[in-house]
Protein backbone atom coordinates (compact mmCIF):
# COMPACT_ATOMS: atom_id res chain seq x y z
CA UNK A 1 0.00 0.00 0.00
CA UNK A 2 2.80 2.29 -0.79
CA UNK A 3 1.09 4.23 -3.88
CA UNK A 4 -1.28 7.04 -3.40
CA UNK A 5 -4.35 6.18 -4.25
CA UNK A 6 -4.06 7.67 -7.93
CA UNK A 7 -1.54 5.79 -8.66
CA UNK A 8 -3.08 2.46 -7.12
CA UNK A 9 -5.90 2.96 -9.98
CA UNK A 10 -3.84 4.13 -12.58
CA UNK A 11 -1.81 0.38 -11.76
CA UNK A 12 -5.04 -0.92 -11.55
CA UNK A 13 -6.77 -0.16 -14.80
CA UNK A 14 -3.66 -1.06 -16.87
CA UNK A 15 -3.45 -3.96 -15.84
CA UNK A 16 -6.86 -4.93 -17.76
CA UNK A 17 -4.15 -4.51 -20.77
CA UNK A 18 -3.72 -8.33 -22.41
CA UNK A 19 -0.63 -9.82 -20.79
CA UNK A 20 -0.30 -6.54 -18.64
CA UNK A 21 0.35 -8.03 -14.82
CA UNK A 22 1.05 -5.91 -11.82
CA UNK A 23 4.69 -5.54 -12.15
CA UNK A 24 4.60 -4.45 -15.50
CA UNK A 25 1.45 -1.77 -15.01
CA UNK A 26 3.64 -0.54 -12.06
CA UNK A 27 6.04 0.06 -14.49
CA UNK A 28 4.21 1.72 -17.40
CA UNK A 29 2.15 3.95 -14.49
CA UNK A 30 5.46 5.26 -12.90
CA UNK A 31 7.44 5.73 -16.65
CA UNK A 32 4.53 7.60 -17.62
CA UNK A 33 3.99 9.82 -14.27
CA UNK A 34 8.08 10.58 -14.17
CA UNK A 35 8.76 10.77 -18.23
CA UNK A 36 6.13 11.24 -21.09
CA UNK A 37 2.80 12.85 -18.88
CA UNK A 38 1.52 14.73 -22.53
CA UNK A 39 1.80 11.19 -24.13
CA UNK A 40 -0.15 9.70 -21.22
CA UNK A 41 -2.44 12.26 -21.37
CA UNK A 42 -2.64 11.89 -25.50
CA UNK A 43 -3.48 7.89 -24.74
CA UNK A 44 -6.13 8.44 -22.30
CA UNK A 45 -7.56 10.90 -24.87
CA UNK A 46 -7.28 8.30 -27.69
CA UNK A 47 -8.57 5.40 -25.81
CA UNK A 48 -11.93 7.59 -25.00
CA UNK A 49 -12.28 8.90 -28.58
CA UNK A 50 -11.89 5.25 -29.72
CA UNK A 51 -13.69 3.50 -27.17
CA UNK A 52 -17.04 5.72 -27.70
CA UNK A 53 -16.90 6.21 -31.66
CA UNK A 54 -15.82 3.03 -32.86
CA UNK A 55 -18.69 0.47 -34.09
CA UNK A 56 -18.48 -2.20 -36.75
CA UNK A 57 -18.66 -2.09 -40.62
CA UNK A 58 -22.75 -2.09 -41.98
CA UNK A 59 -20.95 -4.88 -44.36
CA UNK A 60 -18.14 -6.79 -43.58
CA UNK A 61 -18.23 -6.41 -39.48
CA UNK A 62 -14.86 -5.15 -39.06
CA UNK A 63 -14.25 -2.38 -36.64
CA UNK A 64 -14.35 0.56 -37.86
CA UNK A 65 -15.98 4.49 -36.67
CA UNK A 66 -17.47 4.91 -40.32
CA UNK A 67 -20.67 2.88 -41.51
CA UNK A 68 -18.38 1.35 -44.42
CA UNK A 69 -14.89 0.85 -43.18
CA UNK A 70 -12.34 1.41 -45.74
CA UNK A 71 -11.98 -2.03 -47.14
CA UNK A 72 -15.76 -1.96 -47.84
CA UNK A 73 -16.10 1.47 -49.25
CA UNK A 74 -12.94 1.26 -51.47
CA UNK A 75 -14.62 1.05 -55.13
CA UNK A 76 -11.16 -0.27 -56.63
CA UNK A 77 -11.18 -3.89 -54.82
CA UNK A 78 -12.01 -6.92 -56.37
CA UNK A 79 -16.06 -7.67 -56.15
CA UNK A 80 -15.53 -11.30 -56.96
CA UNK A 81 -13.28 -12.10 -54.08
CA UNK A 82 -14.48 -12.94 -50.49
CA UNK A 83 -12.28 -13.55 -47.40
CA UNK A 84 -14.15 -15.03 -44.65
CA UNK A 85 -11.86 -14.32 -41.28
CA UNK A 86 -12.53 -14.84 -37.65
CA UNK A 87 -11.65 -11.36 -36.26
CA UNK A 88 -10.57 -7.87 -37.03
CA UNK A 89 -6.77 -8.17 -36.31
CA UNK A 90 -7.20 -10.96 -38.98
CA UNK A 91 -8.42 -8.63 -41.82
CA UNK A 92 -5.25 -6.38 -40.75
CA UNK A 93 -2.80 -9.72 -41.52
CA UNK A 94 -4.70 -10.63 -44.51
CA UNK A 95 -4.26 -7.62 -46.11
CA UNK A 96 -0.48 -7.56 -45.26
CA UNK A 97 -0.22 -10.47 -47.78
CA UNK A 98 -1.67 -8.24 -50.56
CA UNK A 99 -5.11 -9.47 -50.81
CA UNK A 100 -7.20 -6.64 -52.67
CA UNK A 101 -10.97 -8.31 -52.70
CA UNK A 102 -13.69 -8.07 -49.57
CA UNK A 103 -14.00 -9.24 -45.88
CA UNK A 104 -16.52 -10.79 -44.38
CA UNK A 105 -15.69 -11.43 -40.42
CA UNK A 106 -17.27 -13.80 -38.12
CA UNK A 107 -17.37 -13.41 -34.38
CA UNK A 108 -15.14 -16.47 -33.52
CA UNK A 109 -15.31 -19.36 -34.39
CA UNK A 110 -17.81 -22.17 -33.72
CA UNK A 111 -17.60 -23.51 -30.11
CA UNK A 112 -20.49 -25.35 -29.44
CA UNK A 113 -19.53 -26.23 -25.60
CA UNK A 114 -19.18 -22.91 -25.24
CA UNK A 115 -22.78 -22.56 -26.93
CA UNK A 116 -22.02 -20.73 -30.08
CA UNK A 117 -23.41 -21.71 -32.95
CA UNK A 118 -23.86 -20.93 -36.45
CA UNK A 119 -25.97 -17.38 -35.18
CA UNK A 120 -23.63 -16.44 -32.80
CA UNK A 121 -20.36 -15.97 -34.79
CA UNK A 122 -22.98 -14.27 -38.06
CA UNK A 123 -23.34 -17.00 -40.67
CA UNK A 124 -26.68 -15.68 -41.22
CA UNK A 125 -25.12 -12.37 -41.92
CA UNK A 126 -22.36 -14.24 -44.15
CA UNK A 127 -25.11 -16.12 -46.18
CA UNK A 128 -26.91 -12.88 -46.67
CA UNK A 129 -23.69 -11.14 -48.40
CA UNK A 130 -22.67 -13.30 -50.64
CA UNK A 131 -26.18 -13.10 -51.73
CA UNK A 132 -25.85 -9.53 -52.05
CA UNK A 133 -22.68 -9.57 -53.64
CA UNK A 134 -21.30 -11.06 -57.25
CA UNK A 135 -18.39 -13.11 -55.81
CA UNK A 136 -16.95 -16.21 -57.77
CA UNK A 137 -14.74 -17.48 -54.86
CA UNK A 138 -15.02 -17.42 -51.25
CA UNK A 139 -11.83 -17.56 -49.06
CA UNK A 140 -12.09 -19.07 -45.92
CA UNK A 141 -9.23 -17.97 -43.97
CA UNK A 142 -10.29 -19.00 -40.43
CA UNK A 143 -7.41 -19.93 -37.97
CA UNK A 144 -5.89 -23.16 -38.31
CA UNK A 145 -7.11 -24.75 -35.10
CA UNK A 146 -9.90 -27.48 -35.00
CA UNK A 147 -12.50 -24.71 -34.22
CA UNK A 148 -11.47 -22.82 -36.98
CA UNK A 149 -11.34 -26.35 -39.24
CA UNK A 150 -14.30 -27.23 -38.27
CA UNK A 151 -16.07 -23.45 -38.75
CA UNK A 152 -15.14 -23.83 -42.33
CA UNK A 153 -15.78 -26.98 -43.08
CA UNK A 154 -19.36 -25.80 -41.56
CA UNK A 155 -19.34 -22.88 -44.01
CA UNK A 156 -18.11 -25.15 -47.01
CA UNK A 157 -21.15 -27.63 -46.22
CA UNK A 158 -23.63 -24.70 -46.49
CA UNK A 159 -22.75 -22.64 -49.23
CA UNK A 160 -21.39 -26.05 -51.87
CA UNK A 161 -25.04 -25.72 -53.33
CA UNK A 162 -24.32 -22.10 -54.81
CA UNK A 163 -21.77 -23.19 -57.02
CA UNK A 164 -19.17 -20.96 -55.76
CA UNK A 165 -15.21 -21.57 -55.99
CA UNK A 166 -14.77 -22.60 -52.06
CA UNK A 167 -11.16 -22.30 -50.63
CA UNK A 168 -8.91 -23.06 -47.96
CA UNK A 169 -5.92 -21.26 -47.32
CA UNK A 170 -2.92 -23.55 -47.18
CA UNK A 171 -1.14 -25.36 -44.42
CA UNK A 172 2.41 -26.24 -44.24
CA UNK A 173 5.67 -25.32 -43.00
CA UNK A 174 6.15 -22.06 -42.12
CA UNK A 175 8.55 -19.64 -43.82
CA UNK A 176 12.10 -19.48 -42.02
CA UNK A 177 11.88 -22.36 -39.81
CA UNK A 178 13.77 -25.53 -39.41
CA UNK A 179 12.07 -28.66 -40.61
CA UNK A 180 12.81 -30.60 -37.17
CA UNK A 181 10.92 -27.54 -35.30
CA UNK A 182 7.70 -28.23 -37.12
CA UNK A 183 5.26 -30.33 -35.51
CA UNK A 184 4.09 -33.38 -37.26
CA UNK A 185 0.66 -32.34 -38.17
CA UNK A 186 1.80 -29.54 -40.02
CA UNK A 187 4.80 -31.23 -41.56
CA UNK A 188 1.80 -33.79 -42.53
CA UNK A 189 -0.19 -31.19 -44.03
CA UNK A 190 2.99 -29.78 -46.58
CA UNK A 191 3.58 -33.67 -47.41
CA UNK A 192 0.16 -34.00 -48.45
CA UNK A 193 -0.26 -30.43 -50.19
CA UNK A 194 2.91 -30.56 -51.92
CA UNK A 195 3.40 -29.20 -55.52
CA UNK A 196 5.09 -29.93 -58.52
CA UNK A 197 8.55 -27.91 -58.10
CA UNK A 198 8.62 -24.85 -60.57
CA UNK A 199 12.23 -24.66 -62.75
CA UNK B 1 -3.14 0.89 -43.88
CA UNK B 2 -6.57 -1.26 -43.09
CA UNK B 3 -7.51 0.07 -39.47
CA UNK B 4 -9.59 3.33 -39.34
CA UNK B 5 -8.00 6.17 -37.92
CA UNK B 6 -9.42 6.30 -34.64
CA UNK B 7 -7.99 2.94 -34.15
CA UNK B 8 -4.94 3.75 -35.71
CA UNK B 9 -3.98 6.43 -33.35
CA UNK B 10 -5.33 4.30 -30.59
CA UNK B 11 -2.43 1.72 -31.57
CA UNK B 12 0.20 4.54 -31.94
CA UNK B 13 -0.88 5.85 -28.22
CA UNK B 14 -0.41 2.61 -27.20
CA UNK B 15 3.01 2.58 -27.94
CA UNK B 16 4.37 4.91 -25.65
CA UNK B 17 3.75 2.48 -22.84
CA UNK B 18 7.19 0.81 -22.08
CA UNK B 19 7.93 -2.80 -23.65
CA UNK B 20 4.57 -2.35 -26.30
CA UNK B 21 5.52 -2.62 -29.83
CA UNK B 22 3.03 -2.28 -32.97
CA UNK B 23 1.89 -6.08 -32.90
CA UNK B 24 1.40 -5.72 -29.10
CA UNK B 25 -0.12 -2.41 -29.23
CA UNK B 26 -2.78 -3.60 -32.05
CA UNK B 27 -3.87 -6.86 -30.14
CA UNK B 28 -4.23 -4.35 -27.19
CA UNK B 29 -6.44 -1.72 -29.06
CA UNK B 30 -8.76 -4.46 -30.88
CA UNK B 31 -9.13 -6.47 -27.28
CA UNK B 32 -10.78 -3.75 -25.90
CA UNK B 33 -12.64 -2.41 -28.34
CA UNK B 34 -14.13 -6.18 -28.91
CA UNK B 35 -14.30 -7.13 -25.23
CA UNK B 36 -14.02 -4.33 -23.19
CA UNK B 37 -15.07 -1.17 -23.84
CA UNK B 38 -15.69 0.28 -20.11
CA UNK B 39 -12.39 -1.32 -18.88
CA UNK B 40 -11.04 1.29 -21.91
CA UNK B 41 -13.05 4.21 -20.68
CA UNK B 42 -11.56 3.48 -16.95
CA UNK B 43 -8.47 3.27 -17.76
CA UNK B 44 -8.64 6.59 -19.62
CA UNK B 45 -10.29 8.32 -16.73
CA UNK B 46 -7.11 7.05 -15.08
CA UNK B 47 -4.79 8.09 -16.86
CA UNK B 48 -6.11 11.78 -17.40
CA UNK B 49 -6.92 11.79 -13.67
CA UNK B 50 -3.50 10.82 -12.56
CA UNK B 51 -1.49 12.60 -15.54
CA UNK B 52 -2.85 15.91 -14.14
CA UNK B 53 -3.06 15.27 -10.57
CA UNK B 54 0.02 13.40 -9.22
CA UNK B 55 3.39 15.68 -8.04
CA UNK B 56 6.02 15.22 -6.03
CA UNK B 57 6.36 14.97 -2.07
CA UNK B 58 7.19 18.12 -0.55
CA UNK B 59 9.49 15.87 1.34
CA UNK B 60 11.00 12.92 0.44
CA UNK B 61 10.32 13.91 -3.47
CA UNK B 62 8.45 10.29 -4.42
CA UNK B 63 5.25 10.28 -6.63
CA UNK B 64 2.17 11.94 -5.00
CA UNK B 65 -1.13 13.51 -5.27
CA UNK B 66 -0.68 15.30 -2.07
CA UNK B 67 1.78 17.50 -0.68
CA UNK B 68 3.40 14.77 1.96
CA UNK B 69 3.06 11.09 0.49
CA UNK B 70 1.47 7.79 2.64
CA UNK B 71 5.26 7.39 4.19
CA UNK B 72 5.68 10.95 5.03
CA UNK B 73 2.59 11.36 6.77
CA UNK B 74 2.64 8.44 8.47
CA UNK B 75 3.28 8.90 12.08
CA UNK B 76 4.07 5.68 13.68
CA UNK B 77 7.15 5.28 11.28
CA UNK B 78 10.68 5.12 12.44
CA UNK B 79 12.14 9.08 12.33
CA UNK B 80 15.58 8.26 13.26
CA UNK B 81 16.25 5.61 9.54
CA UNK B 82 16.18 7.36 6.20
CA UNK B 83 16.49 5.12 3.30
CA UNK B 84 17.51 7.23 0.08
CA UNK B 85 16.89 5.34 -3.63
CA UNK B 86 16.92 6.41 -6.95
CA UNK B 87 13.21 6.27 -8.09
CA UNK B 88 9.73 6.11 -6.70
CA UNK B 89 9.47 2.27 -7.54
CA UNK B 90 12.42 1.73 -5.30
CA UNK B 91 10.28 3.14 -2.67
CA UNK B 92 7.30 0.55 -3.52
CA UNK B 93 10.52 -2.23 -3.76
CA UNK B 94 12.44 -1.44 -0.11
CA UNK B 95 8.47 -1.53 1.43
CA UNK B 96 7.52 -4.78 0.67
CA UNK B 97 10.94 -5.97 3.01
CA UNK B 98 8.81 -4.37 5.56
CA UNK B 99 10.78 -1.56 6.60
CA UNK B 100 9.29 1.12 8.07
CA UNK B 101 11.61 4.06 8.46
CA UNK B 102 11.69 7.09 6.00
CA UNK B 103 12.54 7.93 2.45
CA UNK B 104 14.81 10.14 0.31
CA UNK B 105 14.32 9.47 -3.57
CA UNK B 106 16.89 10.91 -6.16
CA UNK B 107 16.46 12.04 -9.22
CA UNK B 108 18.53 8.61 -10.64
CA UNK B 109 22.22 8.93 -10.29
CA UNK B 110 25.21 10.42 -10.45
CA UNK B 111 26.16 10.50 -14.18
CA UNK B 112 28.90 12.96 -15.30
CA UNK B 113 29.04 12.10 -18.66
CA UNK B 114 25.48 12.88 -19.46
CA UNK B 115 25.81 16.27 -17.10
CA UNK B 116 23.68 14.52 -13.93
CA UNK B 117 26.01 16.08 -11.40
CA UNK B 118 24.92 16.18 -7.35
CA UNK B 119 22.54 19.04 -7.99
CA UNK B 120 20.42 17.44 -11.01
CA UNK B 121 19.86 14.43 -8.64
CA UNK B 122 18.91 16.19 -5.84
CA UNK B 123 21.81 16.45 -3.25
CA UNK B 124 21.40 19.97 -1.96
CA UNK B 125 17.76 18.59 -0.93
CA UNK B 126 19.34 15.30 0.38
CA UNK B 127 21.58 17.65 2.60
CA UNK B 128 18.49 19.58 3.63
CA UNK B 129 15.94 16.61 4.37
CA UNK B 130 18.95 15.21 6.68
CA UNK B 131 19.66 18.59 8.66
CA UNK B 132 15.98 19.09 9.35
CA UNK B 133 15.42 15.87 10.60
CA UNK B 134 16.67 13.40 14.01
CA UNK B 135 18.00 10.51 11.73
CA UNK B 136 20.50 8.46 13.11
CA UNK B 137 20.91 5.86 10.17
CA UNK B 138 21.44 6.50 6.52
CA UNK B 139 20.55 3.57 4.11
CA UNK B 140 22.47 3.86 0.82
CA UNK B 141 19.72 2.08 -0.99
CA UNK B 142 21.01 3.08 -4.66
CA UNK B 143 20.96 0.06 -7.48
CA UNK B 144 23.86 -2.09 -7.83
CA UNK B 145 25.28 -0.51 -10.66
CA UNK B 146 28.31 0.98 -11.40
CA UNK B 147 26.56 4.54 -11.27
CA UNK B 148 24.38 3.45 -8.65
CA UNK B 149 27.54 2.93 -6.23
CA UNK B 150 29.08 5.70 -7.07
CA UNK B 151 26.53 8.06 -5.95
CA UNK B 152 26.19 6.23 -2.81
CA UNK B 153 29.97 6.51 -2.63
CA UNK B 154 29.68 9.85 -2.80
CA UNK B 155 26.91 10.84 -0.64
CA UNK B 156 28.31 8.46 2.11
CA UNK B 157 31.70 11.02 1.67
CA UNK B 158 29.36 14.02 1.76
CA UNK B 159 27.47 12.83 5.26
CA UNK B 160 30.98 11.07 7.01
CA UNK B 161 31.08 14.35 8.70
CA UNK B 162 27.74 14.70 10.65
CA UNK B 163 28.72 11.44 12.53
CA UNK B 164 25.43 9.58 11.17
CA UNK B 165 25.22 6.17 11.05
CA UNK B 166 25.68 4.82 7.20
CA UNK B 167 24.83 1.79 5.95
CA UNK B 168 25.00 0.12 2.07
CA UNK B 169 22.48 -2.96 1.29
CA UNK B 170 24.01 -6.02 0.69
CA UNK B 171 25.53 -7.62 -1.84
CA UNK B 172 25.49 -11.30 -2.59
CA UNK B 173 23.86 -14.50 -4.00
CA UNK B 174 19.76 -13.72 -4.89
CA UNK B 175 17.63 -16.55 -3.18
CA UNK B 176 16.56 -19.51 -5.26
CA UNK B 177 19.33 -18.53 -7.53
CA UNK B 178 22.16 -21.93 -8.59
CA UNK B 179 25.44 -20.46 -7.49
CA UNK B 180 27.15 -21.77 -10.64
CA UNK B 181 24.91 -19.45 -12.63
CA UNK B 182 25.71 -16.36 -10.03
CA UNK B 183 28.12 -13.66 -11.83
CA UNK B 184 31.95 -13.05 -10.47
CA UNK B 185 31.21 -9.96 -9.35
CA UNK B 186 28.15 -10.91 -7.24
CA UNK B 187 30.32 -14.09 -5.92
CA UNK B 188 33.59 -12.30 -4.85
CA UNK B 189 31.21 -9.56 -3.03
CA UNK B 190 28.97 -12.78 -1.44
CA UNK B 191 32.60 -14.14 -0.52
CA UNK B 192 33.62 -11.01 1.07
CA UNK B 193 30.46 -10.18 3.11
CA UNK B 194 29.85 -13.66 4.79
CA UNK B 195 28.98 -14.05 8.41
CA UNK B 196 29.47 -16.08 11.68
CA UNK B 197 27.00 -19.34 10.24
CA UNK B 198 24.23 -18.85 13.45
CA UNK B 199 23.30 -22.30 14.86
Amino acid sequence: MSFSPLIRQLIDALRILPGVGQKTAQRMALQLLERDRSGGLRLAQALTRAMEGVGYCRQCRTLSEDELCLQCSDPRRDDSLLCVVEGPLDVFAIEQTGYRGRYFVLKGHLSPLDGLGPEAIGIPELEARIGQGRFSEVILATNPTVEGEATAHYIAQLLAPRGLRLSRIAHGVPLGGELELVDGGTLAHAMAGRRQFEL
